[in-house]
């Protein structure tokens, strides 16, 4: 006997913010199964709900204990899996919701930021084997002792895509507000165009340079396990994007998309004595303070005594960052720190780059002929940033989406995209 | 090393509506472990949560299947405990939250009415030992597999006693938005007064007759342990009412409060064949079909060979009883079937009534020169109850309330009432 195929279906919060949502979204899962696949669906909170579970607790307790902030915020998932699998039951088909404890979905201990560590398949398998659509509550775990554990906002992308991955599917389809990933932000970018299959390493770093169309851990597990993601609108019936293994014709396209990360601030620590050690210090410290660094840059002047590093980082957390910088400076002896608040990031991403030549000049020609100018440049394998003046940033995102071709239909579309 | 005295305290949902009073329910647990007790918090949903979450299962599903109810309803103690764990955190002390899951508190798989099986000590008292204040969600189980289960609405008394009882407690403080047993419902007899102190038999039936103060089946595991219940107000430092163990002095007081119970239905079946089982029949098809049955009397006539069998029933269920009673009467031979929906009950309770005679006299007498006409009769060894006219129903109570001087105080109240 073969067993039939399975797919996993995500449905995030504004897909499910009320009951005519939730109807919506169990029709697709019901109509997936009649098609003749196993379907498991992953939820998240309804609508707004976790963020007004967490103002309940900034209500209550400045500081929440992280421990009772997850058993909080767990809830939320909790009334999704119910009700989805109500609503399933209501149009006459089986499902049966499950917690994190009760499929075997287990985790470490690091509350609100807990990685899955193991997921069994035994439950699952068991209720599928019996005919039912299988509803999971996103975003949870519990450790091995019990406790109830969050993976980070956002998280509900990764349980599906791990689950997807645990559970061999087919494929892991992410039903989203937005019907796919563009070339740049539609809301900045009008000529912005929809891509229809893109490589794991493109959209890990498109995501990480600011598109947020999906969790960058759901997509390194989708890269680890080679699922399949499907980004696909829940209010339409209109193609999405495939995010899959790298293909050879991916790499005929130089620029994939580019991308815009607004409110960040820029640190500078200058005169940086360059001992061995230096760095990873300074580093360690605002990692212990959790200040998030989103791109480092360092280059030496004076042969090589002395360096300027610099990072950047989000606007909302550069006062912490200035703070833990000057305490760093008195200690290890920094000439001079300073943060320059008002800047933002703009990236081109693509695979091309590897082989293709001249897009950093490309780049930068554009955003000079439209008078941007440039403070911190950092590359990557396929990658290249620059970080700007804030008001310009949609001006550069614009002029560069146009420098790359972007608003055309690529040459290989027809072959593999 | 002698173990600190242990002491539970439930808050029901208006002692937790918001913020402020979740903070008021913490300040009154930590005086408690200020004093030297070992505390545990059992709480229910906030304020309206539980209606509000039936209310979205109902837009979604007509008839929501009971697993996944239980499922989407004990998310709203789940949400109490963490906030309570916040609040308690936020004043400078110690606390957890532990779902029923987390604690071991095993009930059967009955979803929707689960029974309590077995309580773990160990971790609690782990807990406990730490110096932790540990707050349980009340109303909630989980099975011997996993499966998440509630003990029927209002049972998160049921938890608060139950782990009284298992946890060897001092006593069990429920905190509700009365401050105490009244020898009436004040809101229908303004000379009602605050009983202090009442036993869990005249308790029981007071519930029974309905008295909404306390959960039934809490009142039954607190007589069971003979852990003291002690009702008390959130919102004030009143002195409340004690349940507890019957005493000497007790007995001395013939009628120790009047109840009314309304929105009732009584079914009279009229001319059943008396031949054996054929009560046993009725009552099984009633319960199979989910009928609440509240009082039930019967008489004989022709010499025993036919027999008049009336019962009482909630007036929202009284369609159904007809539509099964008609059934039943086809079936077995019954002459007629007559359905009263406009009755209420009206009810003395006390251990007194074991011993005085003349109660019963008392209470016909009153009612008849009030002018209340009485439909049925029905006594067990410490109430007396009588169906009447709706409309009559305030009436009878304030004529009954009277009648037994009520509204005096009781001669033994500086002895043991």
């Amino acid at each position: 006997m073969s067993v039939m195929p399975l797919i996993v279906q995500k449905f995030g919060g504004t897909s499910l913010a009320n009951a005519e949502k939730i109807h919506r979204a169990a029709r697709r899962a019901i109509r997936a199964k009649l098609e003749g696949y196993r379907v498991v669906l992953v939820v998240s909170a309804m609508g707004k709900t976790t963020d007004k579970l967490v103002d309940l607790a900034r209500e209550v307790c400045s500081d929440p204990p992280k421990r009772e902030l997850d058993m909080l915020l767990t809830t939320g998932e909790q009334v999704s899996i119910a009700l989805m699998a109500m609503a399933i039951d209501a149009a006459g088909h089986e499902a049966i919701s499950l917690t994190a404890g009760q499929l075997g979905l287990v985790s470490d201990s690091a509350h609100t930021r807990a990685r899955i560590q193991r997921i069994s398949r035994e439950r699952i398998e068991s209720e599928l084997a019996a005919g039912k659509i299988v509803i999971v509550a996103g975003f949870q775990g519990t450790d091995d002792t019990g406790e109830i554990t969050t993976l980070g906002r956002g998280a509900s992308d990764t349980t599906a895509t791990a689950l997807a991955a645990v559970l061999d599917g087919t494929r892991c389809e992410i039903y989203t507000d937005v019907d796919g990933v563009y070339t740049a932000d539609p809301r900045l970018v009008p000529q912005a165009r929809k891509i229809d299959r893109i490589s794991y390493d493109a959209m890990l770093e498109m995501a990480a340079a600011g598109a947020s169309v999906m969790h960058s851990r759901a997509i390194e597990f989708g890269a680890k396990f080679e699922v399949p993601i499907y980004v696909q609108s829940s209010l339409t019936d209109a193609k999405g994007t495939m995010i899959m293994p790298e293909t050879v014709g991916m790499e005929a396209i130089a620029v994939r998309g580019v991308t815009l990360k607004e409110d960040l601030a820029v640190v500078a620590l200058n005169g940086v004595p360059n001992t061995p050690g230096v760095a990873a210090r300074v580093f360690a410290e605002i990692a212990k303070n959790h200040i998030l660094v989103d791109d480092i840059v360092q280059n030496m002047y004076d042969d090589g005594h002395f360096a300027n590093l610099g990072f950047s980082t989000n606007a909302d957390g550069a006062g912490e960052a200035r703070a833990v910088c000057e305490r760093l400076a008195a200690e290890i002896g920094i000439e001079r720190v300073e943060i320059d608040e008002g800047v933002s990031k703009v990236s081109a991403v693509g695979l091309g780059m590897r082989t293709h030549t001249g897009i950093a000049a490309t780049m930068f020609d554009a955003l000079s002929k439209a008078r941007v100018n440039i403070d911190n440049i950092s590359t990557s394998e396929i990658v290249i940033s620059c970080i700007v003046r804030r008001e310009d940033g949609p001006k550069a995102l614009r002029c560069l989406h146009e420098a790359f071709g972007l608003d055309k239909e690529p040459d290989d579309h027809n072959v593999m995209s």
